[in-house]
């Protein structure tokens, strides 16, 4: 019966996170574009670890440090004193294998690190490029699952719901939701599944708006498609690694 | 062109009111069910005004200075002490016409309060019932809106999220609305819109379930019907009047 199922909840924005059961559950931190996306993309083509920080400041230092590769943006642009951004086209596996990434995030590390201090029972980024292996991760651990929408500076978002939502929509059968964001999250999806990119622009999306103005639509593009890059990214002493 | 357009923003639930300008704005405080349904309801059946209060203690106290009809339900039963429960069908004008009702809710009661904290411009309250009270007056208005969800304990709840997506669905062409949440409740209600009842027993939605095993669907589908109860609830002076 249901009630055997582990339960399943989506918390749509990280002002939200303190009304779940963080420390019995794995989260799945969500920030579709673009960094899990990214993330997601640094290791499947062979990176070693990527470190997410908070702040420029970190990353330059903790990059100097392991003499790694700093990357991140402010308004759309390399962040100055870091080498590359955001973009998953900047991490071929020719230049990122073996590798280790500094990454800089604004709402996805936040939220990362909110799940950490709550004592997260595990923490796994969930993206398009990885869908399916953040889907049978999930199944197989039977363990209870928040799905974390990292939203845009804690304001709900169209993409990270939607992840959420074809998440939902695959292993539903295995958990037992009674989450109204749940049900919203996969309702959406459920529209827009037909074609992501077309639904993020008729809606108008927030982030669609934005990524666009800076010419980014093939980023877009890329970062709502689903197992272009399908490695589970988990994190494991400060570092997502892939599984 | 748009810019002259106010802006119109969807506040998904009280744990978010925090990202919103509420001191420039009119805010819709929306508890579908079934507080603002009840509200609107008892209003138009000649309820000369209605005083929602947070507490128990507060709605009888005031009850007794006022000798006010004391109303409220903790757990789906009327709330010791107090003589009357949240719903519609409790307030037909034969009862309620020219009395005043202490009404306490705890979801929409506290939104309403945390939007005064706030210095909104003004607070309405709005349901399916008064819809197109609401619209009319929105647009009539020319001034920026915040739909408030009141939502359950914080968490996103579809019933509310639905009846800012009809809002929204009717008066989109006035307002500048760049806005996710706003994005998200419109498409939830494009869904649901034929058949809302069906829509929330379809997606067990958490609030249908717990009405529905107090055996208050007819409650449900009352709340659930638009114009029932068409009039214009505001807040003045610490009381919702009928305009």
């Amino acid at each position: 019966m249901t009630s055997t199922k582990p339960n399943l909840y989506t918390c749509l924005s990280p002002a939200l996170l303190h009304l779940y059961d963080v420390s019995s559950s794995i989260v799945v931190i969500i920030d579709v574009l673009r960094a899990t996306s990214t993330i997601a993309t640094a290791l499947h083509n062979g990176a070693k670890e990527v470190i997410p920080v908070d702040s420029v400041t970190d990353c330059i230092r903790i990059g100097e440090a392991m003499g790694a590769i700093t990357a991140g943006e402010r308004d759309g642009k390399v962040a100055e004193g870091l080498s590359y951004g955001n973009s998953p086209f900047e991490y071929p596996a020719s230049f990122i294998a073996g590798k280790t990434l500094v990454l800089t995030t604004t709402n996805g590390t936040k939220l990362l690190h909110m799940a950490l201090d709550k004592n997260a029972k595990g923490i796994i980024t969930g993206s398009f490029p990885n869908l399916t292996a953040v889907c049978n991760y999930l199944v197989a651990q039977k363990q209870p699952v928040i799905l974390g929408c990292a939203a845009w500076k804690d304001r709900v978002n169209i993409e990270d719901t939607l992840l959420a939502g074809a998440v939902i929509s695959r292993i539903k059968n295995h958990f037992n939701i009674n989450c109204d964001s749940s049900a919203t999250a996969s309702s959406l999806y459920e529209m827009a599944k037909n074609d992501l990119f077309d639904f993020m622009k008729t809606k108008q999306a927030s982030h669609y708006l934005r990524l666009s103005n800076y010419g980014l639509e093939k980023d877009i593009q890329y970062c709502l498609t689903e197992d272009i890059a399908n490695t589970l990214c988990i994190y494991e002493d400060g570092k997502l690694v892939k599984k």
